[in-house]
């Protein structure tokens, strides 16, 4: 039997499975991450895992033929080389195609997180055969990736699909990335709190279910979601916000690409309808007309999207390999 | 010998030429259009044009095996069906396709003018054996075009490459798209204008050779440009913030599909260094470091780009379908 190995390496977080081609998850094993952890540290603890897994095939007869790595950053795909981390220190220059395929003497392919959940969606979630879509991950920060022609879009230099950072507003709040107004900066976790604690702390904020004043500094993106549900009305505000700035940044998106689905994933996405009803409706109006006809619906992977993705990413490579022989 | 035509339909002017597959031009006709002339009398022009060439063609034994047909508007690429026109009465709807192949009993092809642009500069221009393009023609319009993996990108419905209504700025000027704050509504001809015109009305507004307060009406883009070149202080700066605006834009699209190179046409590109020096400058500025990493030049095949970008799409088709025999 032929099985393949994926790897999701995140900020907080390490996760390893085995897996057969048609994505049937065999083993997994999930590591937290120490606060200290350098990159070594991480390698360290990932090279056990994939020892383990290896160790689990080969009890059942199966050889590994791939492996698959989604990291939590920006990667060079090809050569499999960590651009940097945004969490953790020591990335920077890491060539973990060779550090696995040295370790282990099988086949590794390297990709960053989002395009790595867009491949995920595309062969076992809410993508399946679809030829030209558009993946929004919405969580700490906005990633993104591009399905074009039914193939991940990786540019000139692997650094396609940068969805959170389309400036909306030139003279918009600021972002990590240097600029101001970008997409990230209004519609992230981060950003959509600091936009409700910020209405919330004027006293007159009039909202039935959430801290105002003082407290509001305790508020989370999620509660906000929540609140809305319920009916709270100032939190209904910020979450129509929300889907109207998200629908400007994916309007871009569309009259560019001209997609025929939207996959929205990622934290912020499992607020559910109470976001994805008034985003559609943003898209809609905003998006030029010949491009508005889309579809959006939310990420079907959830909790696993990375490492099924990291499994379909070495399915893929396989599957070529195969075919072109 | 095998030979296409190119047929580019303008607003105010049509053009027809017969050519090999190298691009090469043997014959051109070019005819301007009247004010008062409806689609159908824009055909019946055609026809005589075409029938011309495919004599002129017929004298020197040469076959005409595939028409190219770039439309000023948004068309339906596969079917090729014109969805509508923006200058010109009863083009909606009119099925370009079939009436080019109806009368003349040759295989056509169509395609809107900013991506037979991009396709004319990826066979015989600036964008020669490149992979990954962004083609951005800025003129009365914004109009742009995706050449990806060596391929123009059509997406699920051929709307892709709507470049000119990206919005950057949210709270920006009312767009002819009814959004607010698109590309086109800063920095298209027309909008340079507007932004001049608004700018020199103060009677204080310092220029040394631009017309002022109330005869600043009269003033174009090109005279910004013009005497931008001749070191007009408020000329340059109204053109350092039109290089601003386009490069915040285009950075937009890199981000999000990280071409290798950004080819500027159109009336406004024909301003050249002054106007692409700062442009370079701003994209590098603005787009995210990987990538910044782009060549910005200028279109090379001018004021015939319409018409030879035509023979492209004529002769891309005429390849394929030798090679796939």
């Amino acid at each position: 039997m032929r099985m393949v190995i994926g790897i999701d390496i995140g900020g907080t977080k390490l996760t390893a499975a085995l897996a057969g081609l048609d994505g049937r998850v065999a083993e997994k094993i999930r590591r937290r991450t120490e606060a200290d952890w350098t990159a070594k540290d991480n390698l360290a603890a990932l090279r056990e895992m994939v020892q383990e897994l290896l160790e689990a095939a080969r009890r059942c007869g199966a050889e590994v033929e791939s492996m698959g790595v989604g990291f939590g950053g920006p990667v060079e795909p090809i050569r499999g080389i960590v651009r940097r981390s945004h969490h953790v220190a020591g990335w920077e220059g890491v060539r973990l195609r060779e550090e696995f395929e040295d370790a282990f003497g099988v086949r590794t392919h390297v990709d960053n997180d989002a395009n790595v959940g867009a491949l995920g969606e595309l062969a076992y979630g809410a993508a399946r055969d679809r030829r030209h879509v558009v993946y929004v991950n919405i969580g700490t920060g906005i990633g993104g990736a591009l399905i074009l022609n039914g193939r991940l879009h990786h540019g000139a230099t692997g650094n396609s699909g940068e969805i959170g950072h389309i400036v909306i507003d030139r003279n918009g709040p600021p972002c990590t990335c240097g600029q101001r107004g970008c997409l990230e900066a209004f519609c992230s976790g981060p950003s959509i709190r600091r936009r409700a604690v910020k209405r919330l702390s004027r006293s007159c904020a009039g909202s039935t279910s959430l801290p105002t004043g003082a407290e509001a500094i305790t508020v989370s993106s999620e509660d906000v979601f929540a609140a809305a549900r319920k009916g709270d009305i100032l939190a209904g505000k910020l979450v129509h916000e929300t889907a109207e700035l998200l629908g400007i940044g994916i309007a871009n998106v569309l009259n560019l690409v001209n997609p025929e689905l939207v996959v929205i994933g990622g934290g912020v996405a499992e607020a559910g309808d109470v976001l994805l009803g008034p985003l559609r409706e943003a898209i809609r109006e905003r998006a030029m007309p010949a491009a508005a006809d889309v579809e959006v619906v939310a990420a079907e992977l959830g909790y696993d999207a990375g490492v099924l993705g990291a499994i379909a990413l070495a399915a893929q490579h396989l599957n070529e390999a195969t075919t072109s022989r």
